[in-house]
C-alpha cells in the first residue's frame, strides 16, 4: 500500500473518531424515551428500505458465489423477507428492554453526612469488529443505542453492501427521530490496514468487542491499545458423577453436544466417573453413535466405546465445533475438578449428579463464566439468561463475564450530594 | 544486559507465574474464616518481625540518602514504630471487612425453569506495580488475600529491603495459618527489564494495577498484554454556579485545593460563573492568597484577582499537584459543562450551587468517576466512600471506576441449577 492510501485510511479513522465522541455524549444525554423512539424509527426505516437492502445483499451473494464461498457461508450471508423481518423483530425486542442507564446500583450515607449514589452510565464509544452475518450490524447498533453508547462498526468484506444498506437505513431512522446519526457509524473502508489505526485510538474509543473466529480475536487482542472484551473459544465439558441419573446424563450429553455443535457453549469434553463408567459408557456409546458423533476416548474409556478412536493429549484442549466428542474416565470428583481446571476454557461446564453435596462443591470450585448442575451447557446465552440480546459472550474475567447484554455496555459513576462538606 | 541475565529474569518470571496460579486457586477456595485468620497471622508476624523490618528500612534510608533523594521522598520511605503500628492497623481493618467473595449479586428463574445465580468470585492473580512507600506491600497483599486473590507485587528499588522484610513476614504469617504463602509473592529482581516479561504473561496474571507516577503508568499501559486498571492523573474542578453560597464556595475551594494539594482528588481548575465573578473573585483572591495559592487566571478573571498570572491554554489540562490553581470565568452552566467535558480527566468534579435543578443537570451530565454537589472533591477515596482500603482509584471506564476496594478485586460467575433441562 502506498503512502497516499495510508493517509486516506488515517483520514477515515480520524473522521470516524471525531464524530463518535460528540455522538456518544449526545446519545448518553438522550432520555430513555428518545433512545426507544430512535430504535423504533430505525426499525421503520429498515422496513421501508427492505427492497434496497435485499438488492444490496444480492450483490454480496453474487460476489461471494464468484469467490467460491461455501454453501454454509452463503447461507449465513443471505437475507430474505423472512430474515429481514427477524432482524427488525430483534431490533424491536432490544428497544423493549428496560433502560440500563441511570440505574441506582448502590446508595448510602458516607463520611460527614454525604449522600453517595452509584449510578449506571454508558461506556461511551463502542467499537465492534465482526465477520459475515449482516444482521450483526443492526443487532450491535441497537444494543449500543439502547444503552446510550455511540458505536463504530466494522463488518466483514463479504457483507459490505448489506452492511452499508443496513447502516444507512438505521442512521436515517435515528435522524428522523431527532438523534445524531453518528451514534451509529460503519467503517466504509474495507482495507485491513485500517483496523490497527482504529485500535490505536484509545483517546476516542472506550471498548472493542471482536466477534468472529479465533484469528480475528487474536489479531485484535495483539494490536489493540483499547480495552478488549473478547468472545473467545469455548472448550466446555459435562461431568457424569458417580451418582448421576444415567437417563438424564445421556439426554444432556446429546443436547450439549449435538443440538448445535458449531457454537461456543456446546461441549467438547465428556468426563465419566470411573464408578459408573462400565454402565454409563455403553449407554452413551449407542446414543452418540445414533447421533452421528465421532468419539475420541481415553485409554480407560476406549474398550467400552465401540467404534471410538484413541484420544491424544491435544484432544482435551480442542474446540471441535463439530460432532466430535472427547471422552475421559476420571477417578472421582477431585479428578474431574483437576481436569476441568486444566482444560476448560472457563466458558461453560457442568456436573450431572443426584448428590447435592458433590454438585455444590463442583459449582463452588469450577471457575467458568457459567457452571451448571443437571442442565445442558447450551443455556449460556443472553436470551436464555434473560438478559435479552447479547453483544457477545465474554471470556474476559474483567468488566463482563459470560453473556454481555445492554447492562454490560454500561459502567458507573459515583454521585455525591453534600451540604457544604469539606474533608476534615 | 547479556543473554544470561535475560534468561535469569525469564526464569524468575516463570517461577513467579508457575507459583501464582495454584496459589490463586487455593486462596479462592479458602473460606472467609481461613482468609481472615491468614491476615491476622500476617499482622502478628509483622509485629513479631518489627525490629528486622525497621532495620531493613534503615538500609533503604541509608541508600536513599546516599543517592541524594529529597527529604520528602525520604519521609515517604521512612518506617518507625508508630508507622509500623499504622500499617498493622490498616491490615487488621482490611481483615475486618465483609467478605466480598460468594455474594449473590443477582438471582432469578430463567429459561425452562432453571435457577440462575450471579455470584462474586476472585479475579485470580493480581499484579501490582508500585513506587516508594513500603506500606503498599502490606496493603496490597492484604486486599488481595481478603478478596481471595493471589498477588505478585513489584515495588520500587528505593524500598527493596523494607518490601522484602514485609513480604517475608506476611508470607510467614500465611504459612502459620495453614495457607499457601505463594498467595503473596514479591518480585525479587529489581531489574527493569523484568517488567515487560511479567506483563506479557496474560496466561498467568489476570489484572495489572500500576500505582505511581505518570511515567510508570504509561510504561505499563504501553507494554502490557494483561488488562490494566490504571490509577491515572486527576485534573479535577469545582464550578461556582451563579446561585452558589459564596461562603461555602470559598471554604470548599480552599479544602479541595489546599488540604492536600499533591493528591489526585485535589482540584486544578476553578470555574466561576460570570454572573457572580465580580463578587466571588475578590473574596476568593483574599482567601487563596492567604493560603499561599498561586493563581493562573483567564483574561476575564485576571483583573479581579490581584497578583494572579495570566493562564495559557496548557493550564486547563495540567495536573499541578501543588498549590497552583487555574481560574476561569464561564458564561453559564452550559459553558461550565463544555469546559469540563473538554478538560476534566474524568476523575472528580463538582458544582457549588443552591439551585437544585442546575445541580441535578450537572450531576447527570458530567461524566467523571465521582461528581459532587456542594462538597469538596477530596472525598473521592475508598475509605471516605465506605469501601474500606483501596488498591487505587481507577481512571478506567471498564471493570472498576473510581476507588477500587476488595469488591472491585472480584469478578463473577453464573451458577445454573437444573433438574435435567436440555435446551429446546
Amino acid at each position: 500500500m502506498n503512502d497516499a492510501a495510508v493517509s486516506d485510511l488515517s483520514a477515515h479513522v480520524d473522521q470516524l473518531c471525531a464524530r463518535a465522541k460528540p455522538a456518544g455524549i449526545a446519545i448518553a444525554g438522550a432520555s430513555d424515551a428518545q433512545r426507544v423512539a430512535g430504535l423504533e424509527a430505525a426499525a421503520l426505516a429498515i422496513e421501508a428500505a427492505s427492497d434496497s437492502i435485499i438488492a444490496a445483499n444480492a450483490q454480496d451473494l453474487a460476489a461471494a458465489d464468484s469467490a467460491g464461498l461455501s454453501a454454509a457461508m452463503l447461507d449465513r450471508l443471505r437475507l430474505d423477507a423472512t430474515r429481514l423481518a427477524g432482524v427488525v423483530g430483534d431490533l424491536r425486542a432490544v428497544a423493549a428492554q428496560t433502560d440500563p442507564v441511570g440505574r441506582v446500583l448502590d446508595e448510602r450515607g458516607i463520611a460527614q453526612g454525604l449522600q453517595l449514589q452509584k449510578i449506571s452510565v454508558p461506556l461511551g464509544v463502542v467499537c465492534i469488529i465482526f465477520e459475515s452475518r449482516p444482521n450483526v450490524t443492526v443487532d450491535a447498533a441497537a444494543l449500543c443505542v439502547r444503552s446510550g453508547n455511540a458505536c463504530i462498526l466494522r463488518g466483514g468484506k463479504e457483507a459490505v453492501h448489506s452492511n452499508r444498506a443496513f447502516a444507512a437505513a438505521f442512521r436515517h431512522g435515528l435522524e428522523t427521530a431527532g438523534l445524531n446519526p453518528d451514534a451509529v457509524q460503519l467503517v466504509q473502508e474495507q482495507d485491513r490496514a485500517l483496523v490497527p489505526l482504529l485500535l490505536a485510538r484509545s483517546d476516542a474509543i472506550d471498548i472493542v468487542v471482536p466477534r468472529g473466529g479465533e484469528g480475528l480475536i487474536k489479531a485484535v487482542c495483539e494490536v489493540s491499545k483499547i480495552p478488549v472484551v473478547k468472545h473467545d473459544k469455548g472448550v466446555c465439558s459435562l461431568y457424569i458423577h458417580a451418582k448421576a441419573n444415567l437417563a438424564m446424563a445421556v439426554e444432556l450429553v446429546l443436547n450439549a453436544k449435538c443440538q448445535r455443535p458449531g457454537v461456543c457453549n456446546a461441549i467438547e469434553n465428556l468426563l465419566v466417573d470411573a464408578a459408573i463408567a462400565p454402565t454409563a459408557l455403553p449407554l452413551l456409546s449407542t446414543a452418540l453413535t445414533q447421533a452421528g458423533v465421532t468419539v475420541r476416548a481415553c485409554e480407560r474409556a476406549l474398550p467400552l466405546l465401540p467404534g471410538a478412536e484413541a484420544a491424544t493429549a491435544a484432544d482435551w484442549d480442542e474446540e471441535y465445533l463439530n460432532l466430535t466428542l472427547a471422552v475421559k474416565v476420571v477417578d472421582d470428583l477431585d479428578d474431574a475438578l483437576a481436569f476441568t481446571a486444566a482444560h476448560s476454557s472457563q466458558h461453560s461446564d457442568g456436573i450431572i449428579t443426584d448428590d447435592t453435596e458433590a454438585a455444590e462443591r463442583y459449582l463452588r470450585t469450577v471457575d467458568s463464566s457459567a457452571v451448571y448442575h443437571n442442565a445442558s451447557t447450551r443455556f449460556t446465552d443472553g436470551a436464555q439468561f434473560g438478559l435479552g440480546a447479547e453483544v457477545g459472550i465474554s471470556t474476559n474475567r474483567l468488566h463482563a463475564r459470560g453473556p454481555m447484554g445492554i447492562s454490560e455496555l454500561c459502567t458507573y459513576k459515583y454521585v455525591v450530594r453534600g451540604t457544604g462538606q469539606a474533608r476534615a
